[in-house]
């Protein structure tokens, strides 16, 4: 038996014991979004401190002025190993509706699908807390049978991922030569499908913007003023129609500045993986692409802009009818970024047409949620080169190096502040319905999640 | 001393009774589009019959599939005298938002405004409980200075009028010779101005409908599927900035049919109010009128159609920021009406324009909230002008003949059902806030509303 087996082995036998430290993470209700589970928060970051320090980390928990981080060091077993710095989230999104769980969000609980497939229900199973023990259970395996590892290895934790990391950049700056390493890990992403693991290289950027349009100084009757006096709904639902062109493209001034068609030969290997608007939309219940006309949905989420509304809201929205006219409206619209686009510039594009839409009666406030640029890494790295044989030899299909259409600021930190280089592999699966009712991790993401560090630590140590 | 003027004396010193029952009235929550305030409703119902009861009324509770009615009567002093029919209602719109009320909603007090005028603040003052017991202490005065009433009375009371009345036309049937009168009075509207009484000669009609869109199958990751995949947000925006031109016209097909332009001379008269876009909206906080162009505020809220979104609702909506596409996104639309417009033709013309504007991959709901046709009533009869005399003789300045904005479906009932004219007598005033936070009634039209109504049934007698 090689050292590696014993190791996986021993991470086999570990499992039963992993999955019960998963669900105690998992039941903390750790919602960052919402200042009520502040409390909470702190709770899972001390949580983690506790169980990097019963491996060996010299761990601690990091005030910020918002949520604190976890960093934890752990030297390597040899001089000149490489050194790499692990990132995840214990921070969750929020749970409503609340009804449509199956199982309560913060009871984790295995459910055995059709097909014999075992899953773990609850939120943050797959985002992030899931992903993020995988390694600490790698980890432990590691050290038990080793009673070292075999990189020098920095850890990571954030508790402000799901509401923009607005402490994120002030911490790595100034903790720079603290968290610096030879590479960056992340584990907050996807496989292509059940068999075949993936390594992200693409990360559209996000600019988030909350908006209230205020017309009379009062809700009115409808019937006493209705026809005469504005209605600030009306005005959002212009503004947020507006949007969109009737080809699905983003009307901003400068919106597709630094925008860049995806070079054909990464169409083509997209091409190959065989997804179709019916498969990729079929699996929510959809089939027909809604975004920029003539490009694939892969194209669509991987490489191209989007706006969407997240939320919208005003007037009575209760029970019953009440034929008023809102004093105020709402909506929650965020941008998706690709290339070089600026968030800045996008940001006072979309105030810019907002505001030009208002009557000079009314008024508009703007609210800020985050901004980042997208990140591009290399599709040809030995870091990456090392990582897609590591997954090849776990999973039953070889690893794909893949867009991805979500946002993790913290990449382009990394590459910027630090100088590192990020790996982005994870095991979640596109029907977990992360920030969804019944979020789900498969058993085996996780099982073999915990392989594959050990799988790739092994091999960045070789 | 004449015998009106020992009665209208009595009502003067009665005022601070009459004040303790109002607000015994106001304290019942009886909110009727709220489920949870059913017990409260058919409170609301029994305290009026105990109050007719003690009145020498022959009062009843009378049970409905929603909530009850009130059905009272009482005989004339005299053979020969005219009967008429008084409706108000009991029930009350929702109090939401709750913390922009300065006082509680349903603690009513009195509160003294800038300039020493008097007002009875919580919901339900001036719509309707306020206006409804003006009638209701008139008769008290009488009661107590001629131990009779100088018409035969009926009394209606209906606890579904902010919930779109869904029991009163099968009550009105049902109860046809029991309800029937000479004349109907009517008292849910409001004055031109503080010093000059109205009668409400003009009706806008009224057609509700809930929408509720539905795109994907569950709540997604705007990063995921952001762009691919349809968000029923965007289609709801879509359809509902849709709903007007760039004329401020509704573009339902056919929505304008039945709809006739007002009379010149009625035109010139509301002219000589000297109501201004600035004095109508400028109560309000705003100044531009926003519906169809070329016409006049009162003409826009008196004599125009209009199609109004009253809430809207989807998405994430709480604190902070959730980058999520919704699954479903709602809408309560509503249309005044006018004329001869056909409330089940403008209904069928908005479902099947929304529907036209769903996705195929996406489907919509509509729920119905009430309809009812506008109504116009005489400019020119008896029953007016002995109102409108009789109203000069209380007020600083004559009575003037008015349109009105809002719908009172009853009134089309009375006509068509029990062939009786309304008379529609108020003292509202628009600054009342009804359907909004911090509702009041004036203390002047409390007080000289029920001297108007000893006057109005003395005259009707004479």
């Amino acid at each position: 038996m090689t050292e590696t087996a014993s190791i996986l082995t021993r991470a086999d036998e570990n499992l039963p014991g992993s999955l019960d430290r998963l669900f105690d993470l998992v039941r903390i209700q750790s919602i960052s979004t919402d200042p009520a589970y502040k409390a909470e928060c702190r709770k899972a970051a001390e949580w983690l401190v506790a169980e990097l320090t019963s491996l060996g980390f010299e761990a601690s928990v990091r005030d910020t002025p918002g949520h604190p981080m976890v960093v934890a060091h752990h030297a390597a077993a040899k001089a000149g190993a490489p050194h790499v710095l692990f990132y995840g989230h214990y921070d969750v999104q929020p749970v409503d509706p609340l009804n449509l769980w199956d199982t309560a969000p913060f009871e984790p609980s295995i459910k055995e699908l059709d097909g014999g497939r075992k899953v773990i229900t609850g939120r943050g199973t797959a985002d992030d807390k899931g992903q993020l023990m995988t390694f600490v259970e790698a980890c432990r395996a590691y050290k038990e049978i080793n009673g070292a590892l075999p990189c020098e290895v920095t850890i990571l934790f954030e508790g402000e991922e799901e509401s923009g990391s607005p402490s994120l950049k002030p911490f790595l700056e100034a903790n720079a030569a603290e968290l610096k390493a030879d590479y960056a890990l992340v584990c907050d992403t996807s496989m292509w499908d059940r068999d075949t693991p993936a390594i992200s290289a693409g990360l559209r950027g996000l600019v988030g913007e909350e908006i209230v349009v205020s017309a009379a100084d009062r809700d009115l009757h409808s019937g006493m003023f209705g026809g005469a006096a504005a209605n600030p709904i009306h005005i959002l639902t212009k503004i947020l129609a507006g949007l969109h062109d009737e080809t699905g493209r983003v009307t901003l001034d400068g919106f597709y500045d630094g925008v860049e068609e995806t070079p054909t030969q990464i169409k083509a290997a997209w091409e190959t993986l065989g997804q179709t608007a019916e498969t990729f939309l079929g699996e929510i219940g959809l089939s027909i692409p809604s975004g920029e006309k003539g490009r694939s949905v892969l194209e669509l989420v991987w490489a191209r802009p989007t706006a969407e509304v997240n939320g919208i809201w005003g007037g009575y929205t209760g029970e019953g009818f009440k034929t008023v006219i809102a004093a105020q409206a709402s909506a929650k619209v965020s941008f998706r970024l690709v290339g070089a686009q600026d968030p800045d510039k996008i940001r006072a594009a979309f105030r810019a047409y907002v505001t030009s839409k208002i009557p000079a009666d009314c008024s508009v406030e703007f609210h800020k949620h985050g901004g980042s640029p997208a990140i591009q890494l290399p599709y040809d790295s030995s870091l990456l080169n090392t990582a897609k044989s590591a997954l090849s030899d776990e999973w039953p299909k070889p690893a794909v190096v893949i867009g991805m259409g979500g946002s993790i600021p913290i990449v382009g930190d990394f590459q910027k502040m630090l100088g590192m280089e990020s790996l982005l592999v994870g095991f979640g699966l596109s029907d977990d319905r992360i920030h969804s009712p019944n979020e789900k991790y498969e058993l085996q993401s996780f099982h073999k999640g915990i392989r594959s560090w050990i799988r790739i630590l092994d091999a960045l140590a070789a």
